[in-house]
């Protein structure tokens, strides 16, 4: 029963793409709903993908000098009050603690929707000299944010994240900082996650509160709506002001520090779940996958077909292997093997053993490839770094494919009347065209990339000077 | 300035334990105060340890087929009263959230001092056959309980845990499981925290609240008080029963699952520092040191030193290595190596490099050593080996050495007055005596040990037969 229910068809994503990425979040049994209203339980089949995504950012973190911290989840009212765009921006959607025990509190608390000032009021505390710059610490935790509609992993109550903060003695080494932290979400995002990114700035409307300058990698799902994957963010040195955190520089002088964070949540997993998936379920990357190989034997019951499937787990001991030996038909392993997104499938039965060879299965293309035993470790580890590449590559060409010019207001309409994806277009500057543009199609700007083109040299909304190119987008 | 005042002289234990403690805590920057009442920082070097905790256990349960997951931070009310004593033992110590955002909650939500009730809302979802179990999940999270006094790791609003919670189709199993966890933390205090501990099981007034039976790892700190360091529950089907958690059975009977949940804590690195630290500081055992050698250049100006540092450093590749190339004295960094409870530091300086030697200092017994470089690596991995191994035993003489003795209630008296510690003595199993010991001498029962003893053949207290053995001690 159980396993039927694993293997049923799923919604076409062409049919229903908001019922499709449901159907296969539930059946790859990655979450599950609970009794708590707007949060979800993550199973472990989906914490796994968190806890490798985990490993690999904490790594490449550890390398920039990256030191873990942990701090309180709850901010009192005060505290959260104290730089004025922040609070502005958080106020409307915590939650808030306003009993302990028994008893109500005298100053309420809110659960952590982000920890700038929490780091803020900790950095006061122990920065006094240009010594103990720069700070750069990070910490592994939930933040609460009282959604009003939620999705599992891309827009829930509560989420898992990292956030960054750092403090520096200079406007220069905080940007440089900024900056290094986006690269290292925009590389770790196409190398390990697959999914290519545009990597820009924040418009001042789409910034975050209290920021100077947001730093976005953006990517594009497969149905043509974008998602912010990453982002980092430029303080300057208004937190300090407002929360008095100032060092004696090697001049003798008191100045205040400049102060960064950046950030990447669970909803990762829902951008590697949107881009790679596909009408039999999820597609992992193999770098992400918890299993990155099924062995599934053919006619078990016979002798010496088990023994030669544990000989092959051990054979590819460098890989996370599992061999399904349940009792169920071979055909039932395939489409669960599929739904769950394992990248290879090694079938292997008594004719195979016989021949000294087995069949390998790729999970995002389908191609099967006969392998001699003796070659089999050289062949996954070819088999994989070639599909680890190739769904970068195609997920590329599919987000290139979706991604349009438009150079006045009539071809921005149809394109966004007809279609969905990124659509570059030149804008003045100016929030009043930003609005009208949400208003009327309900697309934002995603983000003034990096890598800026000349399409032409009016704004696509007013006609007046462009001053950027901007990539819009209907967003997660 | 800083520098000065990491390498301040700390207040001796034996004039003061507890001020000796929080100075430690501060001086080897392990914690810092927030403005979160009874919330603290773990900074960098204090969560370090926990990280070092974390992979090892992680570890050890993945070995056992444990897998992570993650639970909602909220529990609704309604959820927490489902089992009766459960929500007695926790209700009152609980952080309520009344408000999302603007709108008061229509169900007030706790912050979860645990999470039995909400594993139970998730197993009854996805459990419904036999072939659904076990189930053996594990979250590492955070809770909250509204403590009133609290201290650094040992107390405090908010800690860091891990959560185990599992699901058997029989009764045996489960408390097989409870038996099996409990046996994994004895092994991970004695071989990874070089802490010996007393296994035992909790008297019914100490028990968890909603257990049948809780089993316990104490430990005895450097001041002769005991330390709960972790707990694993037997839940048997109450919580089955309260929550409907039911499976078909291969006879195609409904039954109720048996339960079981387990945990450690940050209250681990408060074990740590109270039983192997000195006057000088911190000592941390060499498997959860996260900075296991330290190398200080002598002369570091002199040609040459700061090179063959480093060079020291890349042959010490297995291990957790820096090198101190500050400007501080060479004083000031041994002071600091020896606050921050490095296990090994090394000295080099010209004359060492001219005869192809080092001098290794061990933190623990201040032993040095003189050692050649071609040897360094073998010097190194003996020393750190049987440092691990002499802390263990040190503390085992002295955890013997405070236990003690007592047949009637003069005797335990005399004890409790003079000293403290352990102390072996016999029970009737009538609550009204436990009640009556700690009320006269704030001793606790700790556990009834699992290895009994005949030590008299009457309760300690009341002088009727006796039934157990049972730890006493004054309790963290």
């Amino acid at each position: 029963m159980a396993d039927k229910k694993k293997v049923e068809a799923i919604t076409a994503m062409e049919d229903d793409f908001a019922q499709w990425y449901t159907d296969v979040v539930k059946k790859a049994e990655l979450v599950d709903y609970t009794s708590v209203k707007g949060c979800m339980v993550i199973r472990p089949d989906g914490y796994a993908i968190w806890e490798l995504i985990q490993q690999e950012l904490d790594r490449r973190f550890k390398e920039t000098g990256v030191k873990n911290v942990y701090l309180p989840m709850f901010i009192p009212e005060s505290l959260l009050q104290k730089e004025k765009d922040h609070v502005e921006g958080f106020a409307p959607e915590v939650a808030w603690v306003t009993y302990g025990g028994l008893q109500p509190l005298q100053e309420r608390l809110c659960v952590r929707p982000t920890s700038e000032t929490l780091f803020c009021d900790y950095y006061k505390n122990i920065i006094q000299s240009y010594r103990d710059l720069p700070q750069v610490c990070n910490q592994w935790c939930s933040v609460v944010r009282w959604e009003k509609e939620t999705r599992p992993f891309l827009r829930s109550r509560e989420f898992l994240w990292q956030e960054g903060h750092t403090a520096h003695a200079t406007a220069e080494e905080a940007e440089a900082r900024t900056v290094q932290m986006l690269n290292l979400y925009a590389d770790f995002l196409e190398q390990v996650c697959a999914i290519p990114v545009v990597k820009g700035q924040k418009t001042e409307k789409e910034k975050f509160a209290g920021a100077v300058a947001t730093y976005t990698v953006e990517a594009l799902m497969h149905d043509g709506k974008a998602l912010q994957s990453g982002t980092s963010h430029n303080f300057g040195d208004g937190f300090a002001k407002a929360f008095g955190i100032q060092f004696t520089g090697k001049d003798n002088k008191l100045e205040y520090v400049h102060q960064t964070s950046w950030g990447m949540t669970t909803r990762l997993i829902g951008a590697i779940i949107m881009v790679h998936g596909d009408n039999s379920g999820l597609v992992l990357p193999p770098r992400v996958a918890p299993t990155q190989v099924m062995i599934v034997p053919i006619r078990q019951q016979q002798e010496g077909v088990l023994e030669k499937a544990a000989e092959m787990k051990d054979m590819l001991k460098g890989f996370r292997v599992k061999v399904d030996d349940t009792d169920k038909s071979p055909g039932w392993k395939f489409s669960e093997q599929e739904m769950r997104g394992i990248p290879l499938r090694i079938e292997v039965g008594p004719k195979d053993i016989e021949n000294g060879k087995c069949m390998l299965v790729r999970r995002d293309n389908g191609e099967k490839m006969e392998v001699s035993f003796d070659e089999l470790e050289t062949k996954v580890r070819e088999t994989l770094d070639a599909m680890q590449k190739d769904m970068l590559e195609r997920a590329r060409e599919r987000r290139d494919s979706q991604t349009y010019i438009a150079k006045n207001m009539d071809e921005f309409r149809k394109i966004f009347n007809e279609k969905s994806g990124f659509v570059k277009a030149m804008w003045c500057g100016d929030q009043a065209c930003e609005d009208k543009i949400k208003e009327e199609l309900s697309v934002t700007s995603r983000c003034m990339p990096f890598e800026q083109e000349q399409i032409s040299d009016v704004c696509v909304c007013c006609g007046k000077p462009a001053k950027k190119m901007v990539y819009w987008g209907r967003a997660y």
